[in-house]
């Protein structure tokens, strides 16, 4: 039996990235895709994971979580919380946690995801999360650490069928922009703003962190944007 | 602020003795249950685990998981597959991985208390998991190797806010019994059975355990049968 990968796709840049690298080391007939509606505030993140599955011919399916993370605080669930306009870097200087961190969503979508690769024959999960997501402990189920002790529990858990990869964690988004660029991935049908309206808002933390990450690797984000933004600087 | 601790309450005989523990330490105002329904085939267990927090004065929290499970062929779950009738000794030996196995299951559903732990402030995760669950590598879910990796997960993944528990991994079920009995934990409130039936059917794999355990602990087990069982064998 060939491998098969199970890929957590947010419809981002990163995960983006991350099934482009799944699909070249198995093939698109082996690669299937997972996007997870957890309470988000909005879900133009999953139309965009589903157009980049559809680019890939890749298997898209996608799993409803009610109701688990309200009153908690976060910014991304929380109809009366704001999202900041700050870099991720900001956030953790200023925050420690970021204001955007749901609790303890990522173990819970891997878990999903776990549950999902046993039911489809699956043995890998591709998940990725990247240095700077852990950076300053911003998102503390992005650091190493966490990874590490999720790979085991699902390991164990599973009876040694699923394995948790997460190829990206130790690089900088930098270095995922690069990564893209290698693997030909269709960054133009990402999408990674907070706002969820059509195009991006170019201020949300995860707008700034991937207009520095184009920016530093010399290149234009495809993307639109809903402000001119200066790429040469 | 003064620990709290969340128990993860089915309404069966060990996560009803992890209450009375969890209580013993904490005191009742300071713990609270979670059941879930997972798409288990019957919800008798919640309504017993209902009556056990309101014999202890304790929240009780249900929440709902629609539609993660059905399709790998887990008896538990799955209306086409019948639970088998053996002891889990005899599951153990003749299947390897349990029938009733749910795929990762456990993990989710740790997932899912560790969010609501960090939603409502509580710093202790309490799982009734012991020694004959993880027997043979019936269920991989409940073995010392994961729950020390899902301790370590939780543990990282709330930025060390919550701790999870597992004070029964070591003993057998006869052990769990005879401290069922020392800390005068309301046996017969619990429910236990696969059947989802009024009484226990005294026969699937759960039963044949709990008959087993309170014979070895040279007791009678309160809760009524649907056959007559010799307690004196």
């Amino acid at each position: 039996m060939s491998d098969k990968a199970l890929v957590l796709l947010s419809g981002g840049l990163d995960s983006t990235t991350l099934l482009s690298l799944a699909i070249n080391s198995l093939g698109s007939k082996n690669v299937s895709t997972l996007s997870i509606l957890y309470g988000q505030k909005h879900d133009r993140e999953v139309t965009a994971a589903r157009a980049i599955a559809d680019y890939y011919n890749c298997k898209h399916q996608v799993y409803t979580l009610p109701n688990l993370f309200q009153g908690y605080g976060s910014t991304l669930i929380d109809a009366d919380k704001e999202n900041p306009e700050l870099s991720y870097q900001e956030i953790s200087e200023s925050y420690g946690v970021s204001p955007t961190y749901v609790p303890f969503r990522n173990g819970t979508l891997l878990s999903i995801a776990t549950a999902q690769a046993l039911i489809d024959g699956v043995n890998y999960i591709y998940y990725g999360t990247h240095s700077e997501d852990a950076r300053g402990f911003a998102y503390p189920d992005c650091t190493p650490e966490f990874n590490g002790a999720m790979a085991n529990a699902i390991y164990v858990g599973t009876y040694h069928k699923v394995r948790l990869l997460t190829p990206l964690q130790w690089l900088t988004k930098r270095e995922v922009v690069e990564l893209s660029q290698s693997l030909n991935t269709p960054i133009h049908l990402t999408y990674s703003c907070y706002s969820g309206r059509e195009m991006h808002c170019g201020k949300c933390p995860t707008c700034v962190s991937r207009i520095q990450a184009f920016k530093q690797a010399g290149l234009i984000d495809p993307v639109p944007y809903e402000m001119p933004i200066d790429w040469e600087e």
